[in-house]
């Protein structure tokens, strides 16, 4: 965390200084806006919190419930979400109060008193470790209260305007604010708002029903499964034709069944199946009793399976453990299928690339997964993620518009691949290995199973954000169009050693991280030259790009890591692209320098060159470029693209 | 964090279920109160978050100011103080926010040009890992604010009452609330208070200056060096006849010095020093400029010394750099001598041990120290959390007073050593080791030179809390007397690697940890034995001290831990003793049970011997009582001691 450069901060650092609309945000929802997001789930509240760190846009998030969610919904939280809640600076809060898995196990029926189920396996959640990141499992309603927090804390000072209904919007051809936004009024005051007394204000000018028209640049339909979004823009779920029904509960129970505090997969004789997820707090519990598909139009009986039924046919399949449940939180029947939409904003496929998206829809609202593989919740927050600051950069005047045809581009693909994996996975899951036709697919596919159930499997194909893989040999750890994979390294200026990806914060800025070839800090060498290059050249895209009256790191976070340990020189050796000045004080920020640290050296860990090379770095924490450092037009033009010529 | 077992916890589960006087918590500060604390330092608020968990007795703290603390005074958090943090939930919070030392630069004149400094050594600051958490800079301030949110979350729903001045008091010889104390108004209304409404509304019965008598069974003088509650008691601070006085300033600053961001002892030719220590926020700084010894009655002058003259002065000892401030945030002369109080209570010498003490003085009211070593804020706060679980205790009829009398036995000792250590060290790191006349010294020295700046050094002698260390042999990693240092554990019902010592949380209870002898869970064996009568017969302190109509688990947190793989056994297999019914729902809570750490066997790592044994740990994390298995009498009189019976 920075802070203080702008004068002593004596409470909350996290708490940042209001700016922008944040100064005198209204607390009624305003007849104009840029954004308005609707509704609060994990695909709203994150784009919502993005958002949040560009005050100079005004976004608003609404939502039909009087107030915040209170229990039920997802609950699997992958490290790839655990990783974006450390950019939003909230993984150690909710790591502390959730579960962890660490492993797995598996209940078959007894081959010997088949009635009977026995542990046949118990495998570790994450061998591998392909993140240094938990996965965890929290109630979405805490997931949400963390993002209503941060969103809080942003300069902007958001907070989610409860009690309002999308009803239905009109995209005109002109106008400063071309959406026209239907919505109706449900509830008479806000209800328990994350940030309390805004909610309720919002209320004070509706009765309910009432319906109100308003205006927005862009609208983002986060309104999950049934979006009315959607079906304004006329775009449609298309895929299974039938649901997958769960039984699903959160229960108190006392039992004799020794692994209700692990995660489990439990199989019966009768076929009878459950999934059981321990939830947080050392004793609630989750269990998805499978109900079996439902044919369109058949589900109403299903949907009336009581808890008692859930808990009944639970019993049966534990046996010859009981479950006593003493106290139901909350319980449901889930049915969803493997769907998606097309494109996931409103441009007509034949006119993408010539005409700028105004509405977007994101989370289930365009993509529902099987509850099997809990993708639903955080492939949902990715979409928002992805969103949030292209939405950011155009409204800031800082990026073309065309920036935002990139979101449904790049999500709708990763939506479809994910589904497509999903049942690929399932089938071959349940498949034995002697089964399988080709046995190198075998290998294949279990690479990347690893990353799977961890959210890591995303991968941008080239596009104006994300480069040609041409240099991928400079940084082999660092596969363009994936995530930023984090590495150790130490701080020079005070010897600390720190995840280097983990001081990316979800502040809306891009990095670059110049790894540097072998010469000391401030020898003459291509790291040298080309720090020289990016401080002082007008083809810099920090000159560029940055406007003049703003810190020099506005835009762009730039990083140096050097192959020397970090005692063997001082930061004021770097070059002065390395010192940025920050701040009404004009101070010098010394915290962007790095040497190698000594049981873990980057350069070997993530295969990068001992050339050197240019690793940029996207927002939402996704591989955009790697270049050699003498490439600086490349650099140049790849950021050209993006971002508009500062004035 | 065990939640949802009295029933779902929809928001923060930090935020415990409010109990006792924190049902219905008088806003105003009343008439008669069980703990009256004064002072809102490190050493009052720890004091208070404690008492907090105990909801059934009434505290209140008052303080002078109209608020909260907002800058100034210490800084320095050793890593003992943050695993004291971590008990009050808020280690890996504030952590986040400080500054990290990691290693520590010094120095010196350059021997070829002496009127410059130059680099001569930069030691780590932990070289030996003695904790495994970090040493942190982060101010005083910031310390107290989570405290107090600590304090808003308990079961007490406590809060500071700002803007009261304690004037005198008088202990009466009979009464329920013997203490009459005298207080003064000092503000009109309760200013910022951490937790808002409550300080203000104190405010609402009294105008400035008008004094009130309120009634207290105990009183609790955390009210700094110029204590009026030690002068009340006619306790006097001796020592030091003179000061050392410091220019002490936080500023934010520009500068061609490379360790800026580093901690320095930095010595000039002209034998001027400073010590310098990085701040949080990655700009602030504050440095520690000698003004040297100041003899009693002369120190007029020196605290006059304005800013610029102390920017004046660094800025010639850190010749050949240059320090150009460009914010002040703080400065101050600060200073302060070695002195220690001969008694931390009212009972006079002679009458220890006959009389129950009734009034107390805490922190920097009964010893002060050096700036140089930072041992006055990270003292202060183990005498608060010393003395807040015995208060506790007393008060909820738990334990008999005499309980009381061991605070001051305790700390006043532990001051005086640290004091005596303090003197010593100082002297001696400034010789060298050829100087030195016993060599063997040297090494000693060392060893106990590791534990100070750490704040680890605390050694309690036998008393009624302190069992003798004639099993030590059994537990040679857990002196008896020291704090219980954490080491890597299994848990058996998840598999989850966890830190043991982390779990001990600042409820106020008692730990025993059971080490299993070798047999397996459940297996004829020692442990067996043990956890059979700790949970049947009727001289088991679980059975002899717990209300009936308590949870089981309510006075004594009970663990044990196994010599195998936990994956080797089922919680099911383990001793109902370890499986205790917990909440309204009769649950049964399975986190109390653990096998070895596949990487740190804990039984190696701690020289547990492999017969098993029971190590006592107190509620403020010292280690109370190492003993056999076998010896359950010996333990049932230890607590017999401590606890009354439960009726
Ligand atoms: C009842 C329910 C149970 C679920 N159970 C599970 C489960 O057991 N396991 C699992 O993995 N996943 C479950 N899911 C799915 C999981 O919660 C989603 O994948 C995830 O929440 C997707 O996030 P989202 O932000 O896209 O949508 P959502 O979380 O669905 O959020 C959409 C929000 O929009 C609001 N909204 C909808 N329409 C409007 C409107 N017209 N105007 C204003 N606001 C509107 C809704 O109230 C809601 O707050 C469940 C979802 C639901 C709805
Ligand atoms: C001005 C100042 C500067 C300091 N600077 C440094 C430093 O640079 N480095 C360092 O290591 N240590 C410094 N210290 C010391 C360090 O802060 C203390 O060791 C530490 O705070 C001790 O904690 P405590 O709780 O015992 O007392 P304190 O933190 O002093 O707290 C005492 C509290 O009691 C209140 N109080 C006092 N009298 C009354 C009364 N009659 N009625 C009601 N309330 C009362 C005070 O307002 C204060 O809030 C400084 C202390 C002070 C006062």
């Amino acid at each position: 965390m920075q802070f203080h450069h702008h004068g002593y901060v004596s409470k909350n650092p996290r708490v940042q200084a209001p700016a922008g609309v944040g100064l005198d945000r209204p607390l009624q929802l305003p007849e104009h806006m840029d954004v308005l997001i609707v509704g609060t789930g994990p695909a709203g509240m994150i784009a919502a919190a993005q958002l949040a760190q560009f005050p100079q846009a005004h976004t608003r998030i609404i939502e039909k419930r009087e107030g915040r969610l209170q229990v039920g919904q997802a609950d699997g939280i992958q490290a790839r979400s655990v990783e974006t809640f450390q950019a939003f600076g909230f993984a150690d809060e909710i790591s502390n109060e959730a579960y962890h898995i660490t492993e797995m196990a598996f209940w078959k029926p007894n081959p010997e008193a088949p009635e009977d189920i026995v542990r046949t396996a118990r495998p570790a959640d994450d061998p591998h470790g392909i993140s240094e990141f938990p996965h965890l499992i929290v109630n979405q309603a805490r997931v949400l209260d963390y993002f209503g927090e941060s969103m809080a804390n942003s300069p902007s000072r958001m907070a989610p305007d409860f009690g309002w209904e999308f009803v239905d919007l009109n995209v005109h051809e002109t106008g400063e604010h071309p959406v026209e936004v239907t919505l109706r009024r449900t509830a008479s005051a806000g209800g328990d708002a994350t940030s309390d007394a805004t909610g309720e204000a919002a209320g004070a000018t509706a009765e309910p029903g009432e319906q109100r028209t308003v205006w927005a640049k862009y609208v983002l339909g986060a309104d999950g499964a049934r979006s009315g979004v959607r079906a304004a823009i006329g775009r449609t779920l298309e895929g299974d034709k039938a649901n997958h029904a769960w039984g699903v509960m959160d229960v108190l129970a006392v039992t004799d069944f020794p692994d209700i505090r692990r995660k489990c997969a439990i199989q019966s004789r009768s076929g009878g199946s459950i999934l059981l997820i321990p939830r947080e707090g050392g004793h609630l519990f989750r269990m998805y009793v499978d109900l079996g598909v439902v044919q369109p139009g058949e589900g109403a009986q299903v949907r009336q399976t009581s808890i008692e039924a859930i808990i009944g046919h639970a019993n049966r399949i534990m046996h010859p453990y009981t479950v006593d449940v003493k106290h139901v939180a909350w319980h449901s029947v889930y049915e969803v299928g493997h769907r998606v939409t097309d494109r996931f904003d409103d441009v007509p496929a034949e006119l993408t690339a010539q005409q700028t998206p105004r509405v977007f829809i994101a989370g289930d609202a365009c993509h529902t997964h099987s509850a099997k593989a809990g993708q639903g919740m955080n492939v949902s927050m990715q979409d928002g993620f992805n969103l949030g600051w292209k939405l950011g950069q155009v409204l800031t005047g800082r990026s073309p518009a065309a920036l935002l045809s990139t979101y449904s581009d790049e999500r709708q693909v990763i939506a479809q691949n994910l589904i497509d994996f999903d049942k690929k996975w399932s089938t071959l899951m349940a498949q034995r290995p002697e089964e399988m036709e080709d046995p190198s697919a075998l290998e294949d596919f279990y690479v990347k199973t690893i990353e799977f159930p961890a959210g890591f499997m995303t991968e941008y194909t080239p596009s104006m954000i994300t480069g040609k893989a041409t240099h991928q040999a400079l940084a082999t750890g660092y596969p363009v169009g994936k995530r930023f994979k984090s590495a150790l390294v130490s701080r020079v200026c005070d010897g600390n050693p720190l995840q280097l990806g983990h001081l990316a914060t979800a502040d809306g800025r891009w990095r670059i991280y110049a790894f540097a070839d072998a010469p000391a800090a401030g020898a003459p060498s291509a790291l040298t030259d080309w720090a020289h290059w990016l401080h002082t050249d007008p083809g810099s895209p920090v000159l560029r790009h940055t406007p003049a009256a703003q810190d020099e790191d506005t835009l762009f976070d730039i990083k140096v890591i050097y192959q020397q340990p970090h005692e063997k020189f001082d930061v004021t050796d770097a070059p002065r692209a390395f010192l940025p000045t920050v701040g009404p004080f004009g101070l010098t920020a010394r915290d962007r320098i790095f040497g190698t640290h000594p049981e873990q050296d980057i350069f070997g860990e993530r295969g990068i060159s001992r050339e050197g090379c240019v690793v940029v770095v996207r927002p939402d924490q996704y591989v955009a470029h790697v270049l050699p450092l003498t490439e600086t037009a490349a650099l140049s033009d790849f950021f050209a693209e993006i971002f508009l010529e500062a004035i």
